[in-house]
């Protein structure tokens, strides 16, 4: 077997580093480890933001450390690999996940679940030995990773488990798209709720992952799919993503939101998702859905973790809530299934891209983000491509 | 057609009737009318209490009204059948059910669910028609029913949608049994659950519900069975109804409950059901789970309908809340299956019947559930059967 990892070098590159909570990401040059067993070393080629990669910079506490390299949407190409691996090679294209999928471990072996329990995440380090692979060129501070992922740099170092082979023939900018938010929205109708042809879904937040859930309800046939938002702007993206009806929370007068839900679809729906992470909001998506049936599908994070207040009589008359992390998918079995899905024309991904800009712009990126005037701007790391915002 | 119907009247009979909160029900006689249309008139051959009775009885405001007349799990023969009604018979065995099943609306017609969506609960009333069948015999005065069944009384008018009929065949005391508790616990488990062959079960609160599950999840092969309850002479019940370890919660030291589970399972049980009402318990139900799959089962009933509290980033790790009005299962479909498991001796009832005792001492019989000394308490209206408290 050809020892490629014993050559592998520290690679000097640039990164935007987080360096206090709530301050501008600043570009640095930073030296990234080889990687050591089980750990593949990527070239980023593109990355994007996720809404989950400004609640850490703004974080305080642990688990946000400081300084790190956020990012966790990217697409890239394994530049090396460290020993032991095998499922990757030099030159393949790969999304990395913050998920990782062991595949052998009880949960990975069993198609009820997709939260590995053999690779823990460990905050800020990588999850198999608790190091970290990035530091400061100019002093040798060691930075912290995020998420196990960490693409806001040229190159990253990410655990095998945590990366997933795709074809080349997918345009990078889909590619990325899929490591995280998408295939969390998609997943979540596909997985977790297992929308049926002719239900009715109530999307709770109109961001990426929300309107990825209305595109993943409209490709399970999905009839009627109500879209929640405080933004009248979402719906005209929304329309072409599936979603058929808005409700803004600030028109529906001395009704609750949930109260109008029951009366468009005649008592609740069958799926009802929150995609933002306040609990407020997912009770309000608990009382929206059926009796007999309704499942509440909770996918946004509260950073705070304040806990879901749920009725114990509403939920006794045949009613559901659950959550998933990245839609209930098993990264390395399912999005390979979504691209191909993109490819055969099943899933529209295309209009979740609504901004591209250089490395350079990232801070830009991260004010689009969140100020609501994005879903999804790429970060291309090789600045070619015109910054659109 | 025969009109029998028509030839109903009014009969004189006694009735248990519970006439304040708190205070002992009252041996009276009572005026019961004739069916009405989609009604039967059901001599009752022996009931039993389930703690919703202990609830109502002491319960000072509406949904509980007095005077009326408790009592939900029975079993009786039809005395006369009002207009409409095809699908029993006079002389018919039947089971009352507080759970209507119309057969014909979207949810009875839905594998999904087992909330009848065309026949309202209406406290204290019929549920078609919004009135009462009963009256005290010496003033006239209108007796509320209750949960569409009331069978503390020698007869009782019940809606066709909420009757079962069974083969004669079953002993008049396991049909009892099957009309509320031990189905709502059995049904958890096959219908909500689906419990598998090998899965770990942890139960919070052996009583007749509790019990029930433990019998229905091995009878589904599960392979691990823990039974969590404050008295430990539910142990010894537990262990001939299926339960294989025991955990006290008075005897768990520094832990909580859910860490011992954790512990005792390597991560958390598969299903947890929760079986007494207690929003505190469906949190540390839920905390016992398992990531990636873990569900938890609401079955108890907070009187104070007081929200349950979950962790929003704990839910998101695969785990599910659900809850279930008599198991999740459909009254006539599902309750002649439980009755012919229990004559193929696949499940075990009799273990459940504790004490018997004649109708005139059914306050015996109300302390003894309020002081969690029996499971079931079988009532023979004809007083037949020696008291066995």
């Amino acid at each position: 077997m050809e020892q490629r990892q014993s050559t592998a070098k520290p690679i000097r590159c640039r990164a935007a580093v987080s360096k206090a909570p709530g301050q501008p990401l600043e570009m640095e040059e930073v030296e990234v480890a080889p990687p050591r067993a089980h750990e593949v070393r990527v070239k980023i080629i593109c990355t994007s933001l996720c809404h989950t990669d400004i609640t850490f910079s703004r974080m305080k506490d642990f688990p946000a450390m400081y300084p790190s390299i956020l990012g966790h949407e990217a697409v890239g190409v394994v530049e090396s690999v460290g020993e032991h691996v095998e499922e990757v090679a030099v030159g393949d294209t790969v999304v990395p996940v913050f998920l990782p999928q062991c595949g052998e471990c009880a949960d990975c072996l069993s198609a009820r679940s997709n939260i590995c329990s053999a690779l823990t995440y460990r905050p800020g380090l990588m999850p198999r030995d608790g190091t970290t692979r990035f530091s400061l060129a100019a002093t040798g501070e060691p930075v912290h990773s995020f998420l196990s992922v960490s693409s806001f740099a040229e190159y990253t170092v990410v655990d095998v488990a945590n990366v997933v082979k795709l074809g080349a023939a997918l345009p990078p900018e889909m590619a990325c798209l899929l490591s995280c938010g998408v295939s969390t929205g998609v997943g979540a109708a596909w997985k977790v709720a297992a929308v049926e042809p002719g239900s009715t879904v109530a999307v709770f937040g109109l961001g990426t992952v929300g309107l990825a859930v209305a595109q993943g309800s409209k490709m399970h046939g999905a009839t009627r799919i109500i879209g929640v938002d405080l933004n009248p702007d979402k719906f005209k993206i929304g329309q072409r993503l599936g979603v058929t009806d808005f409700v803004n929370p600030n028109d529906t007068g001395e009704k609750t939101v949930s109260e109008v839900i029951k009366e468009m679809t005649g008592g609740g729906a069958d799926h009802c998702f929150e995609c933002i992470g306040i609990p407020s909001v997912m009770a309000e998506a608990f009382q929206s859905s059926r009796t007999g049936w309704g499942k509440t599908i909770i996918l946004g994070s509260d950073a705070a973790a304040a806990p879901v207040s749920i009725s114990s009589s509403g939920i006794k008359r045949g009613r559901s809530v659950t959550g998933a992390l990245l839609g209930g998918i098993k990264p390395k079995d399912d999005i390979p299934v979504l691209a191909q899905k993109y490819m055969d024309k099943e899933l529209e991904l295309d209009e979740f891209v609504t901004h591209r800009m250089g490395f350079d712009d990232i801070n830009i990126a991260f004010d689009l983000l969140a100020q609501g005037k994005c879903l999804r701007c790429i970060i291309w790391m090789d600045g070619a491509n015109k910054t659109t915002a």
